[in-house]
């Protein structure tokens, strides 16, 4: 076409018609307009927004005082307190950038980030003062002279014992509201000058060994944060209980979507089936999320715990290990309208989900646990999303059978991994953002996922999918949780060995005729080579956000030695 | 702090992490997620997610085989039909922009926009053929030699007359189904390279003479599209009655927003309220947007052609004209839940909403109404909105009667104006997009328009609102419609006069009596200055969109010539 035409392009960007997207504008807004809503809970404690509009601003505004600002990292050490949430906001407000650590980690781990990190002001919970102390210990010995003490401050809660905070405060640590009583309520904060700026770093807590830093931008979490109101059909003034730690992920940015629907924060030091049951029937919980382990409690809740039927529908979002369909059988028994999510902290958290069809309403339980238990389509805000096979990056048919790596690209896609070019070089290779999860696509268009990569047990040059025994495995009346990994065997290479962790009433059984029944059960659902040749009773060993970690359980089952032939 | 912290903010954008933001992936998505769900409903006419998906891509494949790539312009001239609703995707599917012309402009305007716009094609409902070509005509004559006749496509209705259709066909024009088997329903469309590329052209219908072409970018489409579902609560599968013209600021994006809820479309050739009204008992309508002329249509309708109760909830956004509070009331009387928003073409549509806040529901009606009336508070995805003296850009204070000029900033503010490089300095000066609008900020917050700026009436040095004097007479029980504006006046400069339209019963009354008994209800509920010294009765002229022209009214007031100083 002409040049003429082209003048529909040519208009410059200015002061009035561009700025860089952020999810801090949300909670300026939600102040404006419900000043006198309640945005957060914890205990007996409530704010309000106008409240934690201005608590944030102090805490910039302290922060911004002792040189924290554009390239500075501060870490918080704190479960689902209201510090946290305020942090969201009151860091990337100076300009810095929040590093919320798991505080289920242990010391040598959080002095490793601390480290990596290089943050500047530790925040840490009263509970946990302890461990960050250990770990700054560590930290100082590994670096010799190079160690500059960070700042520290440390949440008090009136619900702990007070000899942790005695115990911080006489280390020097500055108590929390103090600091915030050193900043301007009135601070003139900015937006990022670029909204590809980094807002959040957080650590894969890895069902491997070496964790990497995951570092996010305002964009994605402003467009996640509109997305996940979008997605679950949250309208404004939702009741969220923070089941989910904020330090995953940062709540699966949950902390930002709150503030964009000026919803209210119900907050959980300890998540147990009594709290989650005693929030929803006092403080109006309409939504919350959790991994399958936190489901798994609320169901096998004893009676006297829970509140049957619900006040009110409650939704919950769930996603980590794939929920084997049982659960989320019972859960929507018990009126629990659950939305099966799937992501990544390298993808902002939940960035598919198996959306519901109306026309599975009609069909039975079972039917549709298994439909819902998928991974889904691509979230509203996820503009690419694809099962592929690695060595070309063709998409595998959407035959339910093919099995290829599940890739993402697009604005909900980390920036990267901290200071690990090789790990971003292998993550972001040919273009895409690698999962390493395998599943297979489905005529309609959903995924789901079959394993991880490193997951799949090949027994005599056939793959088995851990996730479907276990699946399987999870009807059994007698088993709580169960996680199936290989175990080096004689005479096929690797055989399935289930670990498994019983009901109540289940555990006083007879271990040894509860391991054949299981096996038989087993022989009587799936093919011969899936059944597990070895059953392991026992709590199993999990990361802070309820993932079991498979490569314990690897290592374990390598220790014990490959099965015999003779046992065949 | 040291460079090494910096580190932070040191990882680049790539292929897998950014991608220009587009709403066109919401229909990609809804084809992938609900491929057999209702996409659009015109008469019995029904498509459903995949059938729109591949006609938009035949549609844009059909446009790039014909040439139309980035930098063209594609006029629509259409009602609500769903060749409307699919440019909104196929037209920037193949780069170019989408330029939805007002159907009620004349030949005349129609061909200056046409010429102004470089359209390359032109697509245009059978019915508005004759139009079209009127105006081609006119652009041709005054183009002389340099006139490229653009492609002409005549979309076929079959609930019209058959002979306009004959018409176009048999001068040239292409049947839009026809045109549509040309391209390929599996056309690899692109996204656009930059997400500030231009989306859609719209003309200012304008209370004023001259047009302004509102160039509109993907990025701020995006936004939009997902703002309106989270400020509206409005969740997946909404059934949305195109009331709102999609000529008008592209339905203020919720001809994006659907794609992104996978909602259904109704289509309305022609609003009435017997339609309206039909299309939720038959349809399952849950949303619509509309002009308070519309609403007023709805609440006056004669009884037989309602259906009361509403078989359920339904949402109406309005905007606009300030709707008088008499209207909001009667509207929430018969169970709609009015949503009340402003905006202009110039930030996507509506940007700011009065947020409905739970303590209100307390309120008698009256009261309700009167708050609900305010323009209140931005929009979600609306960065800055303030009321500032435009003297020195401060804000007003929040006092609820210092008038100022609503000024707008951030990523739902266009681009500019095309072709207009004076009236883009003059409304993006100082940083912010001038509203030209007047208003007050309550001490809540909220905004409350006041006038246009060249709407006050200043009378004897007084400056009145004529806003607020059509407020009062919509009281009025024999009053439909009114407008007010200045007329010249021998003795205090200017002083109101009230153009009204009166209700069905009031017509046959002696119009001489009801303008006293007017003058004499506006004395017993306004000061004094304010009661108009002139009553005319009459139909209003309004733009395409329901606003009343008022610079038509002022026109004519002056022709009436000055009030007399005899009749005080």
């Amino acid at each position: 076409m002409g040049g003429e035409e082209k003048d529909i392009d040519d208009l410059p960007k200015n002061a009035a018609n561009y700025t860089a997207l952020t999810p801090l504008v949300f909670l300026q807004r939600a102040a404006l307009v419900h000043p006198d809503r309640t945005s957060i809970i914890h205990g007996s404690n409530r704010y309000n927004w106008l409240q934690t509009y201005q608590r944030c601003r102090r805490l910039a505004s302290a922060l911004a005082k002792r040189s924290v600002t554009f390239g500075s990292t501060v870490a918080v050490i704190a479960p689902n307190v209201p510090a946290m949430y305020e942090a969201h906001f009151g860091v990337p407000m100076a300009g810095a950038v929040l590093n919320a650590v798991n505080i289920r980690l242990n010391a040598q781990t959080i002095a490793f980030l601390l480290g990596h990190s290089a943050s500047a002001v530790i925040m840490v919970d009263q509970e946990y003062f302890s461990l960050a102390e250990e770990a700054l210990k560590i930290l100082a010995e590994k670096s010799k002279g190079n160690f500059r003490p960070p700042l520290l401050i440390v949440i008090a809660d009136k619900t702990c014992d007070s000899k942790s905070l005695q115990h911080a405060l006489s280390k020097g640590a500055m108590e929390y509201e103090k600091f915030l009583e050193t900043g301007d309520p009135n601070f003139a904060w900015k937006p990022p000058q670029d909204e590809w700026q980094s807002i959040a770093l957080g650590y894969t807590s890895g069902t491997t060994a070496s964790p990497k830093g995951v570092v996010l931008h305002h964009r994605g979490a402003y467009l996640m944060a509109l997305s996940n109101p979008v997605i679950w059909g949250m309208k404004e003034g939702a009741v969220y209980l923070w089941t989910l730690p904020m330090f995953h992920c940062n709540g699966w940015c949950f902390a930002w979507s709150l503030a964009a629907i000026c919803g209210t924060s119900v907050c959980l030091r300890q998540v147990t089936a009594k709290a989650v049951y005693s929030a929803i029937a006092n403080l109006g919980v309409t939504h919350f999320c959790a991994a399958p382990v936190v489901l798994n409690t609320i169901v096998n809740a004893p009676k006297e715990e829970t509140i049957l039927p619900l006040p009110r529908v409650v939704h919950v979002m769930t996603a980590g290990a794939a929920p084997p369909p049982s659960l989320l059988s019972a859960m929507s028994q018990r009126g629990f309208r659950v939305a099966h999510t799937y992501g990544l902290s390298e993808t902002y958290g939940p960035s598919t989900i198996c959306v519901w069809k109306p026309e599975w309403d009609l069909l039975p339980p079972e039917n549709q646990a298994r439909l819902n238990a998928r991974q889904g389509v691509p979230y509203v805000a996820l503009e690419g999303l694809d099962v592929v096979n690695t060595n070309n990056m063709m998409p595998v048919p959407a035959d339910g059978t093919t099995v290829g790596e599940i890739v993402f690209r697009g604005n909900v896609v980390m920036k990267g991994y901290l200071k690990n070019p090789k790990a971003n070089q292998e993550a972001f290779a040919n273009g895409y953002f690698h999962s390493g999860d395998l599943a297979v696509k489905h005529p309609d268009g959903y995924i789901e996922i079959k394993d991880r990569s490193k997951d799949i047990i090949i027994s005599g040059g056939e793959n088995i999918s851990s996730v479907e025994v276990e699946n399987i495995l999870y009807q059994h009346p007698a088993i709580l949780e169960v996680s199936v990994v290989a175990r080096p065997d004689e005479r096929w290479g690797e055989s399935p060995c289930a670990f498994v962790t019983l009901k109540g009433e289940a555990e006083k059984s007879d271990q040894q005729r509860l391991a054949e029944d299981i096996m038989n059960f087993s022989r009587s659902k799936m093919p011969a080579y899936w059944v597990p040749k070895s059953v392991v009773f026992g709590p199993l060993p999990k990361t802070a956000t309820g993932k079991i970690q498979k490569h314990l359980l690897r290592a374990k089952a390598k220790e014990m030695g490959p099965v015999k032939k003779s046992r065949l």
